[in-house]
């Protein structure tokens, strides 16, 4: 067993002990206390001593683009989400493009490094075509997840949905198992829909129309905008933030946002926290072997 | 029977003449010719010949926030566009948040302006409670449309999407002629799915969860960080622009949106354009009536 601070302060030394080595490990520590291990310290095997560091603009610009094939994605994600909370502060809004970015975990904790600050903070990812079009046949965007965090405390809202209803990795295990999937997750070589896991090639929108657009959307701004689309050495990423205490006047938005929160759970819905973990948990010893596995690794590479 | 240039350019005139009367005005041409007309021109009915002119700020920011609450809606949207293109272009990226905006029309004639001037345009919109949260019971937040454009020409995307599957106008009618509604529509006053559109009391989110999600980032956007959520003056709208040649390397998104389109349609999705006219489209001799109406009251109003 192992406490997450004392499994994050381990793999946030070993990245270099750097703010944005201490976001990226807290960042894939919790994924694994969340039982979310595919985007957890799994993101590891992409490590080598030789990763590049993350490029910088020569100067703060409120809209940067990153070409981050050389880097270790969960670093360089960390990296541009601490960058932008320095301009969106600077300029009151701002947005940084990541491309060439592989396995990175989830985009929750970034965006609730920007609310945190104070911020507001958007991304979202694309990917490899896994989702067809809302009556569509065939894969042409990935599972696009799209993020957004606001407010601080109890009353912060951390969303982070992808645009598909199941991922591929839950086609992979319904194939495992054999167990038949539920209907509106996939379509077969034909373009039909499919229950048999091992028919499926392609995803199908979440929610139908409106998942469609919403990944979509993702695609034109982290794949065509960001420049992603395409990129065989890895996603694009768009990270997007701004400062609502930027407004010349007082819109109270603290105020606004305790109302909404309020309004919205007393109507009987969930208010989206992107994942919270009770201040207890811990990690278990597979967990703990795994991570010393990784970080033995990492500092044989490092010595050499 | 009238031409669409000629109905904007008479209504352009009557609004002032500037380059925002001109948007407002053929905004609201295009959504009676689309045969959206709860949009088009019966937004004039909220005209007065004492509306403020549009606030501006001092200097222009990459974020703003302006009251518009004593301004004709319409040509108060299309001013922050106008605006917003020059601080887009100067910044990189920029934001304003518009509060106390009454009947306005429709987002997508404005996005795509954003996206003619070669920027991405990103939009939403704000109103009274009238969709429940997924899962929940009572009305929380408004139908919340979310507008998105980017690209000119065949390639141009035009999202224009609300987040309920069902309008407050749609139920209206149904009560009037006596259809029943689909199911996925609405909720009684027990927070119990109902297919009487006289029972209904709050609007179910487009697509389930996912549409609840993009309903709430919008409130959270124009509501909360605008500041725009229940104010009785009227909606809360943002409007955010970036500029995708701002990029320091060429990310060539011109090319990667015309992929991404043949893609999108060759795999069988239907690529949104947001409304499109075809050129012949004339309006009838009963638009005609109603826009001489209105320009008669104007005359007359701005001549006491």
């Amino acid at each position: 067993m192992i406490a997450i601070p004392d499994a994050a302060g381990r793999l946030s030394t070993a990245l270099g002990g750097s703010p944005a080595a201490r976001l990226a490990a807290s960042a894939l520590i919790e994924a694994d206390a969340l039982g979310l291990s595919r985007f957890g310290i799994a993101m590891l095997d992409e490590w080598t001593a030789n990763v590049a560091p993350v490029p910088k603009s020569e100067n703060l610009r409120a809209i940067s683009w990153l070409d981050c094939s050389s880097c270790f994605a969960p670093l360089a994600v960390a990296d541009a989400t601490l960058d932008l909370t320095e301009t969106a502060r600077q300029f009151g809004i701002a947005a940084v493009f990541l491309r060439g970015v592989r396995g990175f975990g989830r985009l929750a904790p970034f965006v609730r490094h920007l609310a945190d600050a104070g911020l507001v903070g958007i991304a979202g990812a694309e990917g490899p075509p896994f989702v067809a079009a809302h009556g569509g046949t065939r894969p042409v965007i990935g599972t696009n997840p799209f993020a957004f965090a606001m407010g601080q405390g109890a009353d912060r809202v951390v969303i982070d949905v992808a645009s598909s209803t199941a991922t591929m990795a839950d086609i992979r295990n319904a194939r495992v198992s054999g167990m038949s999937l539920p209907d509106g997750i996939g379509l077969d070589g034909e373009g039909r829909p499919t229950s048999v896991a091992a028919e499926v090639v392609a995803l199908l929108p979440r929610g139908g129309q409106i998942g469609s657009l919403l990944g979509l959307v993702v695609e034109l701004m982290a794949g065509v905008a960001g420049g992603g689309r395409g990129d065989p050495k890895g996603r694009g990423v768009f990270i997007l933030a701004f400062d609502p205490a930027a407004a010349e006047e007082r819109v109270d938005w603290q105020a606004r946002l305790t109302g909404l929160k309020s309004d919205w759970t007393d109507g009987g819905g969930h208010w989206p926290r992107g994942g919270v973990l009770p201040p207890e948990t811990v990690l278990d010893g597979d967990f703990a072997q795994r991570l010393d596995a990784y970080l033995a690794r990492m500092a044989g590479q490092a010595g050499r």
